[in-house]
């Protein structure tokens, strides 16, 4: 089963994400740099069913907008929050976190990552299964 | 006809567009307020079939993200560019422009607004009847 088909593709589909900073299956699709005006870059991001990023943090913050599906945002050492279609999520400055899809479906959201200098993101270690079982069975 | 029922809904309708800033039917549903992090606001905009924003410009530029529908987008003195589903437009600070759905179709966008301390927009004169009429004749 493909799980993507039924998530809203607003864009193309995008490259394979790095299995360096993410688990199971994710799509990038680059939608803008940073160019000196705009302090932030925005890309569209496809979590198959199962799939998610690496715990992370972002020096300046980044703000999620869920355009299909279902999925998860944690902050470490806090309960994972629920995410769907038409949520956004505030995510402050240096605070590890983790966003994904749910067990059962997909997820797709638009991330505007704000720039520091060069620095965006520290990708740090993998949500284990261990992890992710245990937010899917008390969500 | 309800020329939005065709249109991607991620997000609730929203708010009725000003006729102050608009001409025809819009819907305006904010989505994130600058708050000192992120030096922009985020909004959803859908223009029902004819809809267009008055003239207007950005101190700071604006993006916007085409999520459904077509329409376009017109810098002063330029031709106006047909936009689609899935086009990201990267508007220069200080550029007067316009933005809205064609004649025959509604159209969504996600619009990211960057900010100039409490400044982000300067609402200029509508785009006329004639002005619509000559960009949806040549396009």
């Amino acid at each position: 089963m493909d799980s993507t088909t039924s998530q809203n593709n607003i864009f193309p589909k995008g490259q394979l994400g790095s299995v360096d900073y993410f688990t199971g299956t994710v799509w990038v699709t680059p939608l803008l740099a940073d160019d000196g005006v705009n302090h932030f870059s925005i890309g569209n991001v496809v979590f198959e069913a199962g799939a998610r990023a690496n715990w992370h943090t972002h020096p300046r913050g980044q703000v999620l907008i869920v355009t299909d599906g279902q999925g998860f945002y944690q902050e470490k050492g806090k309960p994972a929050q629920p995410i769907k279609k038409g949520d956004v999520i505030n995510i402050p400055p240096h605070v590890e976190h983790w966003h994904g899809a749910s067990a059962n479906s997909a997820m797709t959201h638009i991330a505007i990552t704000n720039f520091e200098k060069e620095e965006f993101v520290t990708w740090l270690t993998p949500v284990t299964d261990a992890e992710y079982k245990e937010v899917n069975l008390t969500k």
